[in-house]
């Protein structure tokens, strides 16, 4: 029996360098995990493969797939859609890998609903005296551009609570350290291991 | 305000080398674990140090401390006390550094019931066809020894159960660097950090 790979969803407010960290894991040469592709009604650009960057997918296809539930999570970003496909993630997940997927906020709690199991990282602005200076800037920002910047934060910290390990990208190679170790880290949790022992007890007995 | 540190609890089967891994542990320069000193009531050998290798302490004054509900954990071996005082890892975790704690399995099942939100690790025998080979040994052994170790590791399974992480004990960095990785972890869980983030928004507030 192989056992069921671990669904890793990598999220956290754009700008703070989702696309770098996930790239920098994924360069990573002892991490092996599987890249989801991303469905998508966008045009394809030159040299882009279809299967291989994207499935490429029109409007009526991709709304179908939707209707049809088989859309792990998706959004829609200037006129186009981009989504993952269920089918293929829990393919490989069935074979025992583990996915990683790098997706916004609002398709990782689409994802939290459909696989509540995933393991779920938000990756954070450096520290937090980066946020406060993000807040209040230079001290000459205007009280209506602090007030929205403030109302950002507490929308981002409300998110990070549908997450279940909050990883600060202050340097990419120490974001992606940690992602390791949660990954390994969940795999040592012992409701996921303790069946092997217990089968093979069965198998002796 | 300093976060309260963790309580890592390593235990495991008799001989599976706990004792190894723990030292291990603290020699390895990146961690920077407490140690927390026992409290025995057998005879201070010489060059043992009270206060430093245990706190050596009388029958009596041993007995009036788990009395007290002093003790974390404690057990009696040989016709001695050994346990572990609650007052120094408590002062510990509240000044927010990580105690970490080496001991039996029914040492561990006491602090899982006094601290419920610590990190308990189960230390594994090498493999699964370790446990098999420790089982059935060279096929020479007599049903009565098969069946008294097939007990003995049903046993040791269900005991996996209370705790958080079963690692494997192969090869003692191996072991070494899957524990560093938990703490590591267990550190960037959503719900340890978010407050940080939350008390930052009061103050500018």
């Amino acid at each position: 029996m192989t056992d069921r790979g671990l669904l890793i969803v990598l999220s956290g407010p754009s700008g703070v360098g989702k696309g770098t960290v996930r790239k920098a894991v994924f360069d990573d040469p002892t991490t092996s995990f599987e890249y989801s592709i991303s469905m998508t009604t966008r045009q394809a650009r030159e040299g882009e493969v279809d299967g291989v960057d994207y499935y490429f997918r029109t409007k009526e296809q991709f709304e179908q797939a939707i209707a049809d539930g088989k859309m792990l999570e998706y959004a829609q970003y200037v006129g186009n859609y981009y989504g993952t496909p269920l089918d293929y993630v829990e393919e490989i997940l069935i074979a025992g890998k583990d996915v990683f997927l790098e997706i916004e906020v609002q398709g990782a709690l689409q994802v939290r609903k459909a696989m509540p199991e995933g393991i779920f990282i938000f990756l954070t602005p450096p520290d937090l005296s980066e946020l406060k200076n993000r807040i209040i800037g230079r001290g000459t920002e205007s009280m209506d551009v602090v007030e929205e910047r403030m109302s950002e934060a507490r929308r981002e910290i409300e998110m990070m609570n549908a997450y279940d390990y909050a990883v600060v990208n202050d340097i990419v190679d120490n974001a992606v350290q940690k992602i390791k170790g949660i990954v390994q880290t969940e795999h040592l949790k012992t409701e996921r291991v303790i069946h092997k022992y217990e089968k093979m007890l069965e198998e002796l007995e």
